[in-house]
């Protein structure tokens, strides 16, 4: 397997997980978890979403939330915003980094934000105007990069025209999104394999949710084509409002785990993780998805049974 | 990625899954679930186990199951047996091959037949003889090939040494077996690149627990080292009864699913299979772990909310 040394996990469970969870997790716990969070290793976490209260509730409280946090050296913090209003507050609130969406397809950008990929790109121009003046990188996120719950297949000339666009704009990274786990191995590993060569300049990064099982196996398909940079949730937080059924992102404990067990360095210690993942658990309300979170590392060790134990010391 | 055209699964949730349920599937359940299994273009199906009533009470109806079920032709129908006796049952039964297994390390075989995996080689050698004389193959799969949750890193040397035990006994195939989710992706590609260019004569497969989120990875790491054969249980039934948090085999559904999404043919019918996991559920009494029981496969499409149709349909 042609695996890197090592990898950038992007952790956006702050994000992607809360803005779908019933539960208004307040200020304070998320200021907490964004301080674990930081202290695991984990060398970019996205904070919250700039977005309108009304929108996404469980995140009107974006400029505290970056307020109160302590700000760890090496560490990026970044935000999602959707427009110009929420680059400035997020500009405002001292973000390293923007993080935008648009979608690859028509229909769930309108279902996202009323308005069509064009459109979207043509507003980018504001973001990215704001983004330079206040001196920080924008990273554009793509949804249904690999298809659309709505459309179904998402052309490749249409996802190569959005990346082109964006490439235009002068965005430091991309990132495509599989929304609703709809991608599989050998389609990330493709796309990827098509787009990077023509943007070499670019930070490339996926985000997968582990919707179909395939969250995984999408992310060492994509290292083998040159991918190093990936988007994950603890306790695997997360879903689509528009998707019943789709489970969360990939989980980062599950992520770290993997890769660290192939020798692929993430950075992350994964007893911390776990840790701040399970007083994630207590912070939504509920059980969360990771594995690890369940079974513990592979490295975990099982008593012996007494019958047993007797007979290998007998031996 | 180095992709076959088409793999063969072996589907184990009757055995590796209903073993460790804590209800009784009653026997005509399990007719009926066997019957649907073999009308999904499964081409294996592990049926029970004929072992012990007393160790194995989920299973003590192993002989009326294989009398009960239609023999679809294609379809091979094996069952594990633990023994001599139980290799006796099993072809009375008029089973198409014989499963054995045992435990790469010591600790974990002698929990489960209290016997040394030297042992339980030695005792091979008569269930081999009685499949000869009943003209069946035997396939032996070989629990803690990665790793053991007792004694931790299994060395090579001593898989190698199991490998070439069981390929002196005259097996037919062999089945790596990671019982507890211990194998990462990139250990399976390397083990199996080791072992099976010394034995390309054996038919060999792997058999992966999901316990830690790796089993599909696993699965497509193999895939590109060769192995054509997997294990899997429908809904993702299973577990194992040392390791608390374990959870069950890779789900026979999302296999199917992401295998097919990239063009490697199963000859498996999604759509029944689900079906038929659909069915497991209620036969076991509570949900099980499979995602595209969940979700559906990626083709699934959602409706399109009101107000973007208008949009939509507008331009």
């Amino acid at each position: 397997m042609n695996l890197p040394k090592s990898v950038t996990i992007c952790e956006v469970g702050m994000r992607d997980g809360l803005q779908i969870e019933e539960r208004f997790v307040p200020t304070d716990e998320k200021i907490d978890s964004v301080n674990r969070l930081s202290k695991t290793g984990l060398r970019r976490i996205q904070v919250t979403s700039f977005v309108s209260p009304k929108a996404v509730p469980q995140l009107a409280d974006a400029s505290e939330v970056m307020a109160g946090i302590e700000r760890r050296p090496g560490v990026v913090y970044s935000a999602l915003v959707p427009n110009e209003r929420g680059a400035h507050r997020a500009l405002e609130a001292g973000v390293d980094e923007l993080d935008t969406v648009l979608s690859a397809s028509d229909t769930h950008n309108l279902a996202n934000v009323n308005m069509t990929t064009a459109q979207s790109l043509d507003r980018m121009g504001g973001v990215m105007e704001i983004a330079r003046r206040g001196g920080v990188p924008v990273v554009a996120g793509i949804a249904t990069s690999f298809g659309c719950p709505f459309e179904g297949d998402v052309p490749h000339e249409r996802l190569a025209w959005v990346v082109a666009g964006l490439a235009d704009l002068g965005v430091a990274g991309i990132c495509l999104a599989d929304t609703t786990g709809m991608a599989n191995p050998l389609q990330v590993q493709q796309i990827f394999r098509q787009l990077v060569p023509n943007y070499p300049h670019l930070a490339w990064s996926l985000h997968m949710h582990d919707t179909r099982s395939m969250g995984l196996a999408a992310i060492l398909a994509a290292m083998e084509a040159g991918v190093t940079s990936f988007d994950a949730s603890f306790g695997g937080l997360g879903g689509c409002p528009f998707a019943p059924g789709a489970s969360g992102n990939v989980c980062t404990e599950d992520l770290v785990h993997c890769l660290e067990s192939m020798g692929v360095e993430t950075g992350v210690d994964l007893k911390m993780l776990v840790m701040t993942a399970t007083r994630g658990e207590q912070a939504v309300g509920h059980p969360l998805r990771g594995q690890i979170l369940r079974a513990g590392p592979s490295t975990r060790r099982y008593p012996v049974p007494d019958s047993v134990r007797e007979r290998v010391s007998a031996r």
